[in-house]
């Protein structure tokens, strides 16, 4: 058996779902997911799609083809198909915060995730340790104003070399820079601790707390050139009081980042959200 | 142009999807709106869809029977098509509490809820003057051991004669009878003042209090013959503490007894709900 | 039987606890609430205190002038006494929104606050149907740019004849301007339709929309000259999709912030606030 | 400096209050916290102080022998004094489950912990290499019908052996015996997968599939003879839809039980807890 998940966009007009169902019916194809949502403002259609074919003659590479020549074109499809057998590659970046990675290199030991991990990459030595721990290759690539061009270039290459497919920076110290947003657009998840757009930048607990707020939240999303401006993938918060020193909220804040950033990741893996207009649609 | 709204559930199977689909593209509708369901546990079909038509030769009555002709035999479906012409109609039970009366009423006002409620009935009058001012009909139908068969059929009489198409209980304090649950199956909606299946019964927040929780809920739920065991439409929490009385959870508990009921009521207002097996599917 | 609250905050020092708890044992007092907190930043000591007194011949006022005469000055307190006889008397303001006049009202009506409404006022007429039903005064001032001056004359002369205590914007869409902030600081309670700090000023919900958040919130807080940035009370906040269109979201939008007005006026008639640095302290 | 927690409850009477903080100015200290409650049904007062100490003379020893002979006897009261150097020391009981284990060593490891944890017990010895990998001791103690009084009793001699303040079942899978319970009453605390009172017993999440709940949850509690119904500590939900399925649930739930279980064990740890009538009085 094969399944593919397909994920398109293009102008909303008529005849689209039932020109796709109709194709993967004549394909043999079997619908077990169907989800989709109109952008109203921007008159965009969003499809996501999980099928199961049962021939032994399937073919994803045909399925592609076949689905490119006969639908893509006639609807001006922007256009994603993924087998499940391939499981995306994810590349950790840290730096000295060890909850988040901790919280995900559990996860992944238990299974939980669908995805490899085929290395950490971080700027400093001192969470080696957990990485060893976890049995995955530690990269130790310091980053220096003088060093930053040197350093990002060994880390393309270290991305290249193992295919990675996505880029999750967990509690990672250091701006990323263009070079490697516009390679992996859409593509690096960051968790910021803030419900953004409050708090945007440095030190976002202690502005909380000098504002006052009575709610606080973590945030993770797309990373794109402007400091935590892209697109949200997932947001959460929890309640504070006046009680709540700066340090009780970053310990509470502690237990978001890292269920907000699990749950980012695992929509990611499972190819559940689309890009548009700096906004996701996130599919159940 | 005229907009219907499908609700069908089957046994899952082969081209459910691409079937149904190709059936409007046929019959010149544009679908706006479609979510599937599958109980893998069941093996059991549930799809809902909106879909536009501009032809002015369109008629629901014609694509109704000819959707039963094609489709409903040959995969065995039950099925449900509105037109989102006709609102729905609402009646409304009441006793003696009034947070959940006044919620409804003012988003009745406020047009924020698509239906039409024809008339209140309570079995006490205390609550006459809200109705009053809201200028909807109160009938005062009081219930007592002697008097409960009596009281029902002129209830029916009532709700027969306005074309009801569903009931809403709330809070109102009788125990309503197989006769009119058999006749209104999955069309009661009540709202039980904890989070089913904890606390079923009388007095739930004496219960809550006796049990010291840290959480306090309530459910909308269908009513059925057992006691609040009826499928769950909707729920909702919030946090106490030792501090709060038994009082203070009745206080706390109102607000969530209104929201939870109204989001029950729009839901079904709005054909989102489908029940299996005593479980809802909630469609987004 | 005489319930007193006590609210004071001086320098943090030692013995405060000991002196005020001293104090009240020798004026026959029992203490049924007591609760503090220390601005560890700014070195401040805050305590609300609820005391009892069963002797007949005890006398609020004699109480006050023998606690300003023997801790006031010692510790350098502000320092506020209530007695639990007078019900705080609250203006409400409001516009052409209903969902948190129906609300307010909806509780006043079954008697859970703790307080008087003397009159409503608003610069549209509106709702007055809605003040009508609930039998309380309701004044039409109308605000242009030209007789906004003129206008706030008259809603002074009418909070003062009325000896009010607190006024609430209920969604009143007018700028309240620097004399009525500066006769009633911490006095004037404003719901603001967003988490804040994010989305400050007009259409939050617009700029939710726009910046795809998957929260959003309400915001309680005190007015203060800089628009949306006064001393927080109370905010709540609730999960939203890509489903949600800009009017789903401001139909969600409503439920909270009738919620979180409805809490931020019962701590406030109650006592429970304390502004400092603005900020506020809430006790339980 | 020394720093002391003072824990009291005893009959609800006048003067109480004015007494103990007198007790403690006159013996030099400042109280930099104190929180009452008074279970209005019961009649039963309960407070909280912390308080600092200054001069080299003090000893908590002293002071503990002085507040009996002064306060204890007049008052009647329960009482615990705890000197803020000794750490409390934790023993952790698991079985299979990682995600509890992962989550409390994280946080042990990063300090956020006021605690020692000096052995894991576990009754498989799967988990041993995460022991290991955080360099805890780890006692495998296998359970069987015939082994188990033994193994109690090699539990209980490991407890005594290191002082052991309280216990963790961390998703431990055996029931305790009434031997463990009585020696450590109030002082094992569990984490249940589910929100008490409902679904008690094996295979919660099993039990919330089938009921079909929009909310799961789980609950921390100290454990007694019944089953799951000792006092609860800490409980917290998440939303759920029709569209999970029970590893849905699992993987959820899973989330809440970290969290719960951690923040039950904080505030156990921190003496923030008081137990009385099978409820918790949780001072913040």
């Amino acid at each position: 058996m094969n399944k593919i998940t397909i994920l398109i966009h293009c102008k909303d007009q008529s005849g689209i779902i039932a020109s796709v169902t109709n194709f993967i019916a004549l394909n043999g194809g079997n619908i077990i997911y169907i989800d989709q949502h109109v952008d109203r403002e921007q008159n965009i259609f969003f499809m996501r799609l999980e099928s199961e074919f049962f021939t032994e003659s399937f073919s994803t590479k045909n399925f592609k083809s076949s689905f490119k020549e006969n639908l893509v074109e006639k609807f001006g499809m922007k256009w994603r198909i993924y087998s499940s057998e391939l499981k995306p590659k994810m590349a950790l970046f840290i730096s000295k915060y060890d909850h988040c990675l901790y919280d995900l290199l559990g996860r992944y030991n238990s299974g939980e995730l669908n995805l490899e991990i085929p290395f950490i990459i971080s700027n400093h030595t001192d969470l080696k340790p957990i990485a060893d721990s976890f049995k995955i290759p530690f990269y130790h690539i310091p980053v220096t104003k003088a060093t930053k061009d040197e350093a990002e270039n060994k880390q393309l290459e270290l991305l290249e070399k193992h295919q990675i497919d996505f880029i999750v920076l967990a509690r990672y110290m250091q701006i990323v820079s263009s070079k490697l947003i516009n390679k992996y657009t859409n593509k690096i998840i960051n968790i910021h601790h803030s419900f953004l757009p409050a708090f945007v930048g440095a030190k976002p607990y202690h502005s909380a707390y000098k504002r006052g707020v009575k709610i606080i939240g973590a945030t993770s999303h797309y990373v794109t050139e402007e400091l935590d401006a892209g697109p949200i993938i997932e947001q959460d918060v929890t309640r504070v009081t006046h009680t709540h020193a700066i340090k009780d909220l970053i310990a509470k804040g502690r237990d978001l980042e890292k269920i907000v950033l699990a749950n980012a990741v695992k929509l990611h893996a499972n190819r559940k959200v689309m890009v548009f207009n700096n906004k996701t649609i996130i599919f159940s």
